[in-house]
């Protein structure tokens, strides 16, 4: 038996210090608490990922010097601590240091360092192998670093072959719907094949595009979970972990490993724990939500702000930020902005009112058209003769972003962008107009969904948050009379799908009409796909809620003419 | 002694089509002139890079289907073809396939897959080995990849030891100021160790923020340079070339590799081709200047552009962005805007049309207080009480941004944004007003460095292009009465060399303070960088010609806390 405390915490990107600081608080409390040893997520020192600070030499030096402060706070119970580590000649491991009674004890490196989707692992890290075993208040403790876990044959299974009798696996292991699952598929794989226990450690909080769901586990021999921590909030979960292998090690045949000694049991047996609650598994649409939540708080916060403006059309997606920011920052710290001009509907801005007032959010009407009619006068004679198109409908919605950067800059607030994902795949927006804004809380939420969370929001507060107008009206960007989105895209439910097969399923335009889809339709929505790339090179970050967002989850050049349509 | 074909082409990513029917003649003419193997470059089917269009399992085999066409139009002449393989189990392999015949003999993959700086190879492709040598009209010759002949003791190193009698290494190096001896530095280091001639063939051209520079090259088993193509052009090179190693392949020890038959040699033996001209290499401005303007022509046409609008403000950036522009795509295809408004001095109008004058380009002169006082107006209620300050300077470049693009939609052109590096890497740009624009021609050029380029062109051409008077004043913004670069920013001379060690050096506040620099101008350009990042992450690609650009060279969160300057 070992006293685990997992502690899922909500650390920031270089914040050494801040993290540092918390860390220490949080072995002080499983110390407390009796605690042989405190788990933090990977990399915990740094945050995750610290991407290219990781290519400034003293950063990682930097990293070991925060470390030793933790080291240092240590007593009896022991320390696992995600950090980078500098190895010889420049290289640099993803590690995870093991510190008891002052020290540092030893240190395991990452093996499996994964390279595609969001991660860029083999960017900056060399590639380690299992060490050693560390006996903590007696156990045979095998640690090894996210991926470790994943692989049959690989770091995890050296462990236990070598004696390891509990396995803990430190993470920073982003969300994404479904995950868990995923999760809990790779744990008892490896159970199965090891018949050791797993404490599963995952970092929680927002950071840039990625949203660590937090979710911590602790799996017996048998692969059943016996714990699980707060899903999206942090935790310090200590637990009775039983350790010992079910069918030993003998069976996978490794070498036995050295062992380092870290700390001594307990001089007294504490009195058992009792057996940890059962979470109660969120349903989708709200486990996305407290994603999306999650995300645009520590974006907000973590960069230094407490106050976002928000542009409410009335529309959906404007109508769903606003109820996010508002979950995530409190009422009082979300600015709405009307903006009608003279396209706007009369119930444009009386359903972003009814919003305003159902959030309990300010909301500041400023008309357009002086801006638009100056817009208007100083192009005339540039436009003389020509049929008035594109050009003037983006020169509306450019007026709006420059009302919001204005107030942004004026009283120190961050704009969020309202785009959805169908708008951000097929290019339905103005590049810096409606798509300006330093945060997209929506953009990996396909439109008929943003329906669904919008109508499950209304559900769980039992009272209508998002007016019912918003949620019956047709989709229109108002820029011009009588516009409707579906003038210029194929309807919703027919888009959302062949955009989804196109972004997230790398299919392409031949694959789908070969698999029996309309021709006309992947045509077209796979041409807008391929040629919004430069809108979206230019965006801001947005919440990842799904398995590939836009972002470093998709790299795509902006020059390229693959159309996927082999002739042949 | 083999006659073989560079076929130094300017190629397009995801254009297989196209890529394919420029090869076919290219070969056609390698043929034609005697040319036993025409040699392209590096992935050349599908372009380079092709980024996550790799990620579609599909583009591959429309690639090796691509492969076929040009296998199909071979004949005693071989074609040394690189393009992205499938293999088992989903890898993907970056390969080079040996065609003649009408077929393809066989293929080499990568094994040195770079992933550092702009390169992600190990994001998508799978490593290989060399496999065998090819006999190309009665030579081995050995095939390799790139990076392949970088490494002591790697692919090269085997295909030699294994019998080559001459190295094809074919390439998508991209440019920076330095490659060229970089490169001739690798190739006679390989040649020293192996005495083996090397034919290095490199792509030509612009990809978005990579622009490849040709200058291709032969070296002899001495070292010595035999041929050379031209820079930052196409060009097809057909040299003869003697083979066979000097010191022979025994010192490497290395097994006999299998050898595939490829052709045979000329029945005729051809009358000797002259030995190649010297080319005379370039002066560094002069060599970055070719870099801009075939990068912005690349990224103009390739993306089915013909026109570029710019804002000048009678500034130094805005004029050499002008001077690319005209030189890279005509002067009758660049269009000026001047946008003055109540702060704008005299000069800056008088020294912008004198900039158009001297280029021969349009000049459209389009004031923009019509908008400045009607959003004033608009946000007078908002921001009564409160001082002027940077809300209402920002609000006049975004007027700008919102002329220019109602300019560019209205009329299918793209806007040339003109930030230069210190201006990018300290964030002294307005959101959405001057960064705004579909391409960069001078984000990487450090402002000391725009004025040495903007008097170098004027040198060039002989007479004044950019003004006397541009190159005179002082930088300023002109958002408020009587500004200047300076009242914000130290002076460009001390802030370039800091900012460049912090972006291009990767080195910290605290380092560079440690080694004697002024800590309060440290720590102030420090901050700068570092609070940027949101404001990069949404700019559009800049041509990339140091070691180090912004964009996927340097991947900071925005979300981030390190300030490096550690406090023990």
């Amino acid at each position: 038996m070992l006293r685990v405390g997992i502690c899922q915490l909500n650390l920031t990107v270089g914040d050494l210090d801040g993290n540092v600081e918390r860390m220490v608080a949080a072995l002080a409390e499983v110390s407390e608490r009796g605690g042989d040893v405190a788990v933090f997520p990977e990399l915990a020192v740094s945050g995750y990922p610290p991407e290219d600070l990781l290519a400034k030499p003293r950063f990682a030096l930097d990293c070991q010097a925060a470390l030793e402060k933790i080291a240092a706070a240590t007593g009896r119970c022991a320390a696992v601590v995600g950090l980078p580590v500098a190895g010889d000649g420049g290289a640099l491991f993803n590690a995870a240091a093991v510190c008891a009674n002052g020290a540092t004890a030893g240190v395991e490196r990452k093996a499996q360092l994964p390279n595609y989707g969001v991660f860029d692992e083999q960017r900056h890290f060399s590639a380690g192998t299992p060490e050693a075993l560390f006996e903590i208040a007696g156990v045979a403790v095998g640690i090894s670093i996210c991926e470790d876990i994943w692989i049959d044959g690989g770091a995890v299974e050296q462990l236990v072959g070598g004696g390891a009798e509990l396995i803990v696996n430190v993470n920073a292991s982003p969300y994404n719907l479904g995950k868990l699952d995923e999760r809990l598929g790779i744990l008892r794989r490896r159970i199965e094949r090891t018949g050791c226990p797993v404490v599963y450690v995952n970092l929680v909080g927002g950071q840039d595009e990625l949203v660590f769901d937090g979710r911590s586990l602790v799996l017996d021999a048998g692969g059943s979970v016996t714990a699980q921590a707060k899903a999206f909030a942090e935790e310090i979960l200590v637990v009775d972990v039983e350790t010992g292998c079910t069918r030993g090690s003998a069976g996978l045949g490794g070498p036995r490993m050295r062992r380092i000694p870290v700390s001594t049991a307990s001089a007294v047996a504490p009195e058992p724990l009792p057996a940890a609650q059962p979470v109660a598994s969120l349903a989708p649409l709200d486990e996305v939500y407290a994603a999306l939540v999650l995300a645009t708080r520590d974006y907000v916060t973590k960069n230094g702000f407490s106050d976002v403006c928000v542009g409410l059309s009335g529309g959906v997606d404007s109508s769903l930020v606003a109820t996010i920011a508002a979950e995530a920052l409190g009422p009082e710290r979300v600015h709405g902005v009307l903006m009608p001009s003279r396209y706007s509907s009369d119930h444009s801005v009386a359903d972003a009112e009814a919003l305003c007032h159902n959030l309990g959010i300010e909301g500041r009407l400023i008309g357009i058209e002086p801006a638009h009619d100056a817009f208007e006068q100083m192009l005339a004679p540039e436009f003389a003769g020509l049929a008035p198109g594109l050009a003037e409908e983006n020169v509306q919605s450019r007026i709006r972003a420059v009302v919001l950067m204005a107030l942004a800059n004026k009283f120190g607030w961050l704009v969020l962008t309202t785009g959805n994902k169908s708008e951000v795949a097929v290019g339905y927006s103005t590049l810096y107009g409606d798509s300006a804004g330093a945060f997209a809380p929506i953009s990996d939420i396909w439109k008929m969904q943003v329906y669904e969370l919008a109508q499950r929001r209304n559900e769980v507060a039992g009272r209508p948050l998002v007016p019912a107008g918003v949620l019956a009206k047709a989709p229109s960007a108002e820029l011009r009379p009588d516009q409707r989105d579906s003038d210029s895209l194929p309807p919703y439910e027919f888009l959302d799908p062949v955009a989804r097969a196109f972004v997230e399923g790398d299919k392409t335009v031949g694959e789908l009409i070969a698999a029996g889809a309309d021709p006309e339709l992947v045509r077209t929505v796979g041409r807008l796909v391929d040629v919004a790339e430069y809108k979206r090179r230019q965006g801001p970050p947005g919440v990842r809620v799904t398995p590939k967002a836009f972002g470093k989850d998709r790299r795509i050049p902006i020059t390229n003419r693959y159309r996927g349509e082999a002739r042949d």
